[in-house]
Formats: C-alpha cells, structure tokens, sequence
C-alpha cells in the first residue's frame, strides 16, 4: 500500500495545502516542515514523477547497473541496448559499481526510488539479494551474462562453455597439448563456464587439465599481464595460452611483449572478445568474439516485452536467451603439425 | 516561478485531495484525469523527489552527459570522478548522447527533470545551447575539455594545444620534416586546439604545414585507420605520423598493420592517450598522455564546491582549469639524425 499525501495529513493533522506547499518547494513553518519530514519517513511515502505526463505509475525510464564502465564488453553492450529503448522512448540511468557488492546494492536501491520501469544487470553479487527490492514490488528484471540461483527473472547469457572448449579445441587442433588459461575470477559465472570449457576440452582430448597452466586473474589489464608471466615463467613446456577476457588479453599482450616472448613461434594465443584490439596486435590475434550487439539488443526488447505485458508472476514464463560466440581469425596460432 | 498543486487546483478547478490522490496514483475519475493532466503541462509543473527526506531542494545527484560511453577517455574520467561524487555521498547518473546534439539535449533535459543539483558535461554541442535549463535555474554546470564561447561556468581542460606542439616537437628533434596529422572532427574544440599545436611546432621550425598531410577523421577507430591508410597512400615522403586521440590512434595501428607498413623503419607514429594499448603495440607505441584520473578529481571537486557555497551568480568567479599532459616513451618514433 503506497502512502498519499492524505495519509501525510491525516499523520501530521495538517492541512493538504501545507503538505503540497512543503512537497513543491515552497515556505512551511520550522515546526511543520519537521513534522512532514517525520509523516515521510515514516509513512514511506514516495512521489511520483507524475509530471512526466504519465497516466500511470511509469517513468519511462530504465536502470542499468554493471560492474565497470571500463570493461568494453558491458559499454558496447549498453550502447546497443540504449538505441533500441531509445526508439521505444525510454531513458536509460546508467550506474557502475568498481565490481563491489555493497556499491551495487546501493545503485539498485538508488533506481528503485527514481521509479525506474525495470531493471538491467549484469550481477556481481551471486546471490541476487540486491535485487529484492524489484523483486517484491514485481518490476522487470533482466540479467546480462552471469546466472545467478534462485532468482526467477529473465536472462540473456552467452554460452561461455562451448566458447572457451572451441577456443582450445582450435589449439588442440593445430598440435598444441601444454595450454595455458589466464582465467578469470573463481567466483564470476562467466570465469566458471569457461574454465569448464577449457578442462572439457582438454579431457575430451586425452589431456589431463594441470593447475600448474591456470592462473586466475581478475578481468583487468593488470590482471592478466601478471598471470600471463607467471604461466610463461612457471611452465616452459608450454607452447600456447587462452586468455579469458578481454581487458586480461590486453594484459597478456602487454606481458608478452615485456618479456619478449615471440607470437607465434614461441607462444601461440588466442584470446578474447575485442575485435579492433586484436587487428590492432602484431601479429593480429586469433580470438573468440561475442555478439555483443545482439546482446543489448535482447537485453532491451525483453526489458520492454516484460514492461508491456505486465502480468503477475504467475503468468510469466521467464525466459533464458543464451548467444554463441565465433572465433575470428588472426595468425596468433602456430601449426604445430607443420 | 515554480507551479504548486495550489496553481493546479486553481486551473482545474478540482480540490486538492482528488489532485494530491492522482498525484500519488490513486483512482480518479477519467474526466478529473483529463483535466489535471493538461494543468500539468500547461503549468510545466514538476514533482520534487522530497520523498528521498531531504530538507532543501537537493537531491544529493549529480547529471553526466557525455558523447560516447565507447570512448576510453570519457569513461575513466567518470570512473575518477565518481569516486570522488559518492565519497561525498552523491550518486550519478551518467547519460551518453552518441555525439548527437539532439540526443545531448534530451540527456540534458531528462537530467533537469530528475532534478540533478548539477551537471557535468563534455559537450557536443557547441553553442552551449542545450545547457540553457540548468543556467537559467542556476545550478551548477561543468564542462570538461571543449571550452565554448559564451556560457558561464567552471571548466576543466587539457592543454591541448601544447600536447600536440610538444608531439611534433619530438618528432622534429628526431629529424622528421614531412609529418602526417590524423585530426579529429574540425568542429570539436579539443581537435582544433591539437591541429593548430601541430601546426604552431612545424612553423616554429620553420616548416610550412600542408594539406596534404592532414587527415580530419572522426574520433572512432575506423576514421583512424581510412585516414592513416589515405596518407600514406597520398604522401611517399612521409616519415611520420601523429594521431590525435586514443581511438584513431588505435585505427591508425590497425591500418598500419594492415597496410604492413613497418613502425618506426618505414614510418614513425606518435599516439594519443592510452598507455595500456600503447604498451600492447609492437614496438610499443611513444604517445601522448593525459591526466584523465586528475581530470576526473578536478570536476568532481569543482562541482562539489559550487554545491557547496550556493551562491548568487554575480559572486561566483568561474573557474577554468587547465591540465597538462605528458609524453611516454616507446619504440615507435625512428632517429633520422643517426
């Protein structure tokens, strides 16, 4: 039950025209504007962006939080998105929380009292307590790329499974048996799924998986160009390396050059997700792509779908949209058949 | 003057509770509906978000609009300065207007809406036209890095004009005469301020600069890499290249690689703005850098004082600050004197 301004009155025995008065910015007595205050807090009252215009209880607008703005996969993402909610209308309020739980908490609560129509996410808390706020009051949630248990909403994922056991298998099948993985964190669902896909590969292949050619990096520049030398200087068998990111491939590019180790003769790679960057690399990088326009794209027609139907939950069979990745060819992988 | 439900009964003629109900999304009668509805917008009347328990007008939330939420400089900027703003126990709301005026306006204007208590832009628009909302309600306006003429406000700025003389300038030491300028868009300040530092360094000594080693490209990775490709197809004398921002820079390798035009044997490169990426080149690239976390610290802080002290407009001294950027060697610039 949503507190009125008639239940501000009834709480503070003050007249509405008081209450309005306080409510638009004008001059209320020290006395009342106190008691106001407290009717407010108490009550939960919120108002509405009514002025928009809006016969209901719609703002147009819509959340997004994601864990960096500095990761390009989640801005080229946001970028798709916003065209399509743009045309359908829609504001877009944008927040990034530096990959930290309580930020994101805090970010979500924040577009929850700015009344956005729905939310966007891409997780970083993993077990979507953050999110109960949409949850209870029955607003669409979408998440991007990382499934989270027991919070029934809608997702577009990437199948990072079958992405990462391709990547290898291109390895494998150019004679390659001692294979690095710059992965990432043990806690993120992507990290996971390709670092399954990496060992499945791998077995699949006769290969027993090593912990000795995996190292963890965080997803950041940084990141990657320490696993990088780690897994170079800890293992001279090793003729290639996955990397599982994009920022972390930038890293392991970084650390390949300072130490400098030769592509492919010395280190075959194939990387992650950054197109121009991998045209950009000499020699251009071999790399698995995601389609990171198709992603916003979903992300944002199922955000409005969800918004238009308004159903109750009963009704609502949520859905699971997962992509697939390609690889694009770079001269990054040396045949070692040859 | 602000419109008050007060003014909205006297125009609808309907009491304050049916209005204060409507208000609150509460049922009422289509025609009463009808009625407040075209009140409010005759009346341009805007719900405050007081809900939030804030005793004065502000909403502890600052407005970002910048042009590309692709580009590398404008999200490590937000990333510092968020920093800083949450700190401070501001949140943002950061909008990107994919360099289009229109859109930028619609950001700006969605913003005021959201009554933001201040705003933070890198503008595309350069008549400073769309900013006109927040300056007539006097809040505070931050521009970062394009000055434009005639509006009043704070800005923070790089001097770019000595970035680009002190890039040629190296060039020049190192015996280069015949010099390439991938530039940015002739109507964005920060390009024009780049051109004529280029210009000013070759004259200087005693160069006369020439169309046909100017590119204009966009900005974008793409532009970068059809303009390199246009002037080495156009220039055979031409030993060297400067590229005016991190994106066209990035483009500019790729046409390079593409082209298998050897850096620095064949032609030497000077880049802009991105030491990750100009570490992951080969030979590391020499570019330009600019103080993109000090960038991020200023506006936050400068919009946080101009909060702060509230005061008249004829009290405030606008403040323009201006930053310089730095040069970090690679390998990518050949001696010609040796």
């Amino acid at each position: 039950m949503v507190a009125t301004i008639k239940d501000i009155a009834k709480y503070t025995g003050l007249g509405l025209a008081t209450i309005s008065s306080y409510l638009n910015g004008g001059n209320v007595r020290e006395e009342n504007r106190k008691k106001i205050e407290a009717a407010i807090k108490e009550l939960n009252f919120e108002v509405n962006e009514v002025a928009r215009g809006l016969k209901t209880n719609k703002t147009k607008t819509i959340g997004v939080v994601i864990p960096e703005l500095n990761i390009n996969f989640c801005t080229e993402i946001i970028t798709a998105m916003e065209d399509v909610l743009r045309n359908h209308g829609y504001a877009t309020i944008v927040c990034d929380c530096r990959t930290n739980k309580e930020l994101e908490k805090n970010a979500v609560d924040f577009l929850f009292r700015k009344r956005v129509d729905g939310i966007i996410n891409m997780p970083v808390n993993s077990d979507g307590s953050h999110l109960s706020c949409f949850h209870k009051a029955k607003k669409p949630i979408v998440l991007i790329d990382r499934k989270i248990n027991g919070i029934e909403c809608d997702y577009v994922l990437v199948d990072n499974l079958t992405a990462a056991k391709n990547a290898i298998q291109r390895l494998i099948d150019n004679g390659h048996k001692r294979i690095g993985m710059v992965g990432g964190p043990e806690d993120v669902f992507t990290a996971q799924e390709r670092m399954l896909g990496y060992k499945l590969a791998l077995m699949e292949a006769g290969i027993v998986p090593e912990d000795r050619l995996i190292e963890h990096g965080d997803y950041t520049i940084n990141g990657g160009a320490r696993c990088l030398e780690k897994l170079v200087k800890n293992n001279r068998d090793m003729t290639a390396v996955f990397v599982a990111n994009h920022e972390m491939t930038m890293g392991a590019v970084i650390g390949i050059n300072e130490l400098g180790v030769k592509i492919p003769e010395e280190l075959s790679v194939i990387g992650f997700d950054n197109t121009e960057f991998a045209r950009a690399c000499k020699p251009k990088l071999t790399i698995v792509t995601q389609p990171k326009e198709e992603i916003g794209k979903n992300v944002a027609e199922l955000i409005l779908k969800r918004i238009a139907e308004n159903k109750s939950e009963q009704e609502i069979e949520y859905k699971i949209i997962k992509l697939q990745t390609d690889i694009m060819e770079g001269n990054s992988i040396r045949n070692l058949k040859k």
